[in-house]
């Protein structure tokens, strides 16, 4: 018989059908047995007696033909049932209370199980929502999808934080952006995407940083200046915003707020010499953004020079500011982007020195780039803000950082 | 005012429009000048003076506001030219003949430049579209998208082949497939997919092999065995047929016609007892699904076990052989897939030893896990045979291999 879904048993009262999935919580009373069977859509109520469930553990994969009943709700009655998969031990994790009270560190420890529960594989749903979003939204608007290398013959982009490795005998490094690759990239579709893993080798121990997270890269050419990229970024969030909706409610303004890199200081009350803004600083401008704006995002617009990377383009208007943004999600930053250098000469003037390790990036501009500009938004950090959840891994299948290299 | 693109022109006849791009290849002849500008859509016609365009060399970025005027064609006229970005030298291939004729070394060398070929960009365009078919046949049938580790902290899956690294002053391994993770996310979601590098220390210099490559991985639970695993795999083959129809004619039929790697062996010529399909005999498997059944695909099933790494389900007929197959596209091994172990009991017989390594991932089976399996598609091989590539690193945008470790 063709297995339905635990969501689709209303629909089949009084029929006998299939049902599968795993013994979330087992109650044995004196005369009667309660089999809760979670599959990957939801809940299902098995009624039965306690003999028949007696070597049916949590955690045990079951197939249970049994009669659809509606009683206080639907519940399946009459049941037989066909172990597919026994589990003798009890679980290391309690699935069936409404959180997992376990520690992190265990739940990171036997992620295979803690992310069958439902609090744990909802955050999952949402990064898979969010970044089908993310490549939809893009996709309407002409961009393309690429794949990028993510070992990478030098750490050109900068210097600090890479992943070394062995590549032949020769050193190498993990990509800790695809940066390059979809600037380049620009030279043959004017618009790209990509989602894909980047590594960070972060020697700190924080909530909010990975060893490896997912970045959802974008970038486009021919554009006025940074404005265009903030555009298309507004249009990306509004439909990650919609496609997270079922989870999580997300306001995306047509118009997000945006304040200039001085104006934030002075919103923080930071000094106005300070080169960038302290997470303390994100916080009170995001709070700022909710109460001025009614806005969960705000972008800071026109950071000093000094503190982007050497390809972000330089404000015409002042040469000390940059063309370059960050948009606060919640007072968190989330995304860095802006319009980067186009001209040759440009990338000659600020590189200087040996040019050997960026010959093939080099390619791009040497041979005709238009204007152009990107941004990265880092999914983790997406969804944990979205969620509420204090620290990324709870957002993440199997976390990598400083510490933790298993599962 | 606003851009339009190449392809749009014919849509404007008479009006003034916009375009931009790249000077793809200008014609100077005594009292005219032809410059034909590559956009990302296609290419334009635009008629000048030879001093309008003197100094405008191949691969300079313009934009031209100009009379759409219909003539032998669509072209535009009376164009005012704004530079976005002056070329001052030769390119390094001729990109408006209709096929590089620079060596494949030169053209890697100078990928950002020959990915601009028409040609080069149809590839990577191709790979898009399959990618995105994969994931919406996928979606359509209730997978969900995950993201898995690429840094492993053991190299357990098979030990050959492995690039290592330094992670925080411990070994390290880059990932050769998400195999261990999908399983373990079959437990949480029944039904995953993954589309992200994998990496192999391919020791070997061929024309189909590279160091990273871009895996479309997909598994399932709740399966009665690797037939319905085959089912799934092909609507997939569809999917992408269909969305890779603007480049390539594939047919993909209803039912693949799937041969047991006894026949297999049979209908190649080669002796009975060999435990593996040979590169020859995969063409002959494939010339012979081309003649009698008019396919390009063809399924070898029952692989005996020895050749098939140790989480494959046996045949429950025949212990010997597995419920494992491979998937030949034109004669070339495109896809492996197969059922899996589920029960815990038939890990610990087949792994043996010390389990340490692998205590992560068999938590997933001593907790449960239903009867699953799945497959995994090499992108650039598909897209490669698909456009009858000889070598895949024509179609991959940045190849990795033994030798090159740039752009």
């Amino acid at each position: 018989m063709q297995r339905i879904l635990s969501t689709e048993l209303a629909r089949h009262i009084g029929e006998t059908v299939t049902v599968a999935g795993w013994v979330h919580r087992r109650r044995l009373l004196k005369s009667v047995a309660f089999l809760i069977l979670r599959d990957a859509a939801g809940l299902a109520q098995i009624v039965t007696t306690p003999s028949a469930v007696q070597d049916l553990s949590e955690g045990s994969v079951v197939e249970v033909t049994a009669t659809v009943t509606e009683k206080d709700g639907v519940e399946l009655t009459s049941p037989s049932v066909r172990v597919l998969s026994r589990v003798s031990v009890p679980l290391p994790l309690e699935l069936h209370r409404p959180a997992l009270t376990a520690t992190l560190p265990t739940q990171l420890d036997h992620a295979a199980v803690a992310l069958r529960h439902p609090a744990r594989a909802a955050a999952l749903r949402v990064a898979a929502a969010a970044t089908g979003a993310f490549r939809e939204t893009l996709h309407r608007q002409r961009f393309v999808e690429i794949h990028t290398p993510k070992i990478v013959g030098s750490a050109t982009e900068s210097g600090a934080n890479v992943f070394r490795l062995d590549y032949f005998g020769r050193p190498a490094y993990l990509a800790q952006s695809p940066q390059f690759y979809k600037q380049m990239m620009v030279g043959v579709f004017e618009r790209v995407y990509e989602v894909g893993p980047v590594f960070r080798a972060e020697p700190h121990d924080t909530a909010r940083h990975l060893a490896q997270y997912t970045s959802l890269d974008a970038e486009l050419g021919f554009i006025a200046d940074h404005r265009d990229v903030m555009a298309v970024l507004t249009s990306v969030l509004a439909g990650m915003a919609a496609a997270v909706e079922p989870w999580a409610a997300l306001t995306v303004p047509g118009e997000i707020p945006a304040v200039p890199f001085a104006e934030a200081l002075a919103i923080a009350g930071a000094p106005a010499d300070e080169p960038d803004l302290a997470p303390a600083h994100e916080r009170a401008v995001g709070e700022w953004a909710r109460r001025e704006h009614g806005s969960d995002f705000v972008f800071v617009t026109g950071y000093p020079m000094a503190k982007r990377p050497f390809y972000t383009h330089p404000d015409p208007a002042d040469g000390r500011l940059s063309n370059g943004f960050d948009l606060l999600f919640r007072g968190v930053e989330l995304v860095t982007g802006g319009q980067r250098l186009h001209r040759y000469e440009d990338y000659l003037s600020v590189l200087g020195g040996d040019l050997s390790p960026y010959a093939g990036y080099l390619d791009a501009f040497r041979y005709g780039m238009p204007p152009h500009g990107g941004f990265a938004i880092g999914l983790e950090r997406f969804v944990s803000r979205l969620l509420e959840v204090p620290n990324v891994r709870q957002v993440t299948a199997f976390p990598r950082d400083l510490h933790r290299l298993v599962p």
